[in-house]
């Protein structure tokens, strides 16, 4: 049961001028569902996308950054297939990847090298190449519609909703569109960007301009949340500007720039929060906020070691405030000279622990009352420095091990 | 139910001359069963302790860390209660566990300097002083017997099956015992020791060479296991060595060291192993060998993301060989230049990746065959270098969920 997420409303999502929708049923794994997305970019479009830094990236990953290394203004169009990773396949699988670029051109009519090839699903299998090419050529027989649900549906993999966001922008005098749509429940700790999002605006954004706004949109978003830790080999987060309403924007003091980017990251943090909400198994949704942190890096790691904490997630799941578990996460997060006396954790507005124990004030049901509701904040300050981190994750539950432990059959 | 591991027989377990034993049922958290250990040490015997590294240490642990500073040659009582860890309870905490040692040193007639306690149980809450009094008093009666099943029982929080090892060392013309006693099946992933390991030998070790010992036999026994990640507040790992043998070691090239250090570790190593075995909802016991890696915490951290990854622990629950997995947490153990195509990957005797995807080799039904047994042996070899590690650890189940979803229920 996904946390406060439903299904977006069809209407609700904006056609993005310059960017076209194409879908199929091709059967990779399972029958009966949409597993085969394309999407054709206009002429005059740019490009942007972060990747996995999972070592063991996908031979997908690896073609797309290939295809991206002078830049992402000659991209044409984006393939993904779900059933399948293609990631542990070596040579085989890098030949898969390529042979899927070429038919999505000859198709077209570009380059292979205008192509980028995403895929999701299981690991250590090859791609079945024949239903691809079926897949291919039926979503390229769909495209010139921008169905933007049906995209996010065909992406799905454990999702129990199809994520999709879309918001209006103005600049200026006109208005421009950011509409987004992402996929991804377990193997979710985004390290880049996660497994798969798309999102796509009509302005025009100079090409150094828009790999940094992704740069730092991502690491905002989706290299914020996690589900389970386990970073995915095929995390991947495209970022299109199709240019199509005119606007040009070429850096960030333009007219529009920071609406713009302001709105992206919007949609990016919407998306991302949407797999955390729909994370596999997910009965609560859960903010961690780490404050007074001495850097950057040490408030990431305390509020991962919270976050990826076994017995913290176990105990949202049973509403339980045993928040012991949240101080030894904090204590084990590898900040050396800690001091624990000065460090203060609340849990929404209820002040747990000061003084490296219990806060005089605490009282047992306050703690309840807050570990009962869907949505919880647990917000922890270092009195160290000044910096901060904000990770989203949920709860580990039964379903978590029931959806992981009949994950291929 | 623990992975092949039963209630050690009673008569199987070897008194250790010097060391004397008292239980007590206090009613810590619940009644009717053992929560209160008093272990007695003979004059002449010296203790080394190791001790979590989580920040939050808890306040028994601090006072252990201060009554060793000198080292442990006075030491004259352990004392251990479970059902409250006395951790994340600030100066309140830091007295009870003085108080308590006060207690135990009135009764033995020592100095409170000369008691090391030790709490195991739910964080954040105070230790019930009346009732470990009454505890210590009880158990201070109980001593002159030599049971250490008893002891291993009184001292189970989430454990099913009591934890205990003897093992009888030759020493020239004499004989020496080695016994051990462990506890702990969730929040596991010890740093330095586990909550909580008591060896004791009736050898006598001199001072340092005991210290030296203990570390490594922790860091290649307790320092290598993990169920959930989650390293605790209260981890302590005590050797003592009573002396009442007559058998003197000074340095490791006394006659019988050798012999001796080797069986601490056995007996270290089958307790951290047990640990695992009765990991919360175990139903598989697994050994990740990391070879050919280029330093031991390269060695460490490949083994540990495997260890850790709930995708790769959910995979064994379900004896499904969704061996992509493995290949993904090594990917993102942190080693920025890992070759993937140099990885090897094995399940047991049966070759699953190379040269960056599945050997050639590979059938299914051999992963399938391995997966379902209830010892399972993974082997990565990194081509890096000559480090090596091993680590233990269990599968995630249903009911590890279950047992931390109402652990205070």
């Amino acid at each position: 049961m996904p946390v406060n997420l439903e299904i977006p409303a069809r209407d609700a999502l904006l056609a993005v001028p310059g960017v076209e929708i194409g879908t199929a049923c091709a059967a990779i794994r399972k029958t009966g569902r949409r597993d085969v997305l394309l999407i054709r970019i206009a002429e005059g479009a740019t490009v942007a996308g972060v990747f996995t830094r999972n070592r063991f990236r996908a031979a997908p990953v690896r073609v797309c950054q290939e295809h991206l290394r002078n830049g992402g203004s000659a991209i044409r169009a984006l393939l993904v297939n779900v059933g399948c990773a293609n990631a542990g396949t070596a040579a085989q699988g890098l030949a898969d990847a390529r042979r899927s670029c070429e038919l999505v051109a000859r198709s077209l009519g570009c380059e292979p090298a205008q192509v980028l090839p995403f895929s999701t699903g299981v690991i250590l299998e090859h791609l079945p190449m024949d239903r691809m090419a079926q897949g291919i050529a039926s979503a390229a027989g769909d495209l010139g519609r921008s169905d933007w649900l049906d995209a996010a549906e065909a992406i799905m993999t454990t999702d129990t909703i199809p994520k999709a966001v879309s918001l209006r922008v103005p600049a200026g005098d006109r208005q421009l569109t950011v509409t987004g749509i992402a996929k991804g429940a377990g193997m979710i700790r985004p390290n880049m960007a996660t497994m798969l999002g798309y999102i796509a605006t009509d302005a025009s954004v100079a090409e150094p301009l828009l790999s940094r706004w992704l740069r730092e949109i991502a690491d905002a978003s989706f290299n914020r949340v996690t589900v389970d830790g386990d970073t995915s080999t095929n995390d991947s987060l495209i970022l299109v500007a199709s240019g199509a309403s005119g606007v040009t924007i070429r850096d960030d003091a333009d007219p529009g720039a920071a609406a713009l980017k302001e709105a992206l990251l919007a949609v990016a943090r919407q998306l991302a929060q949407s797999l955390v909400r729909d994370g596999e198994g997910a009965t609560k949704f859960i903010t961690i906020e780490v404050e007074q942190a001495g850097s950057p890096d040490e408030a990431a790691a305390v509020a991962y070691s919270i976050a990826h904490s076994p017995l913290v997630k176990t105990a949202f799941f049973a509403s339980d405030p045993n928040l012991g578990r949240i101080l030894a996460a904090i204590g084990y997060s590898g900040i050396a000279d800690l001091d624990v006396d000065r460090v203060d954790v609340w849990l929404d507005d209820v002040h747990v622990a000061s003084a490296g124990g219990r806060h005089p004030d605490y009282r047992e049901q306050d703690g309840q009352r807050v570990m009962k509701q869907a949505e919880i904040r647990v917000r922890v300050a270092l009195a160290r420095g000044e910096h901060a981190t904000t990770v989203w994750t949920c709860d580990l539950s039964h379903d978590y091990v029931s959806i992981n432990a009949d994950y291929r059959s």
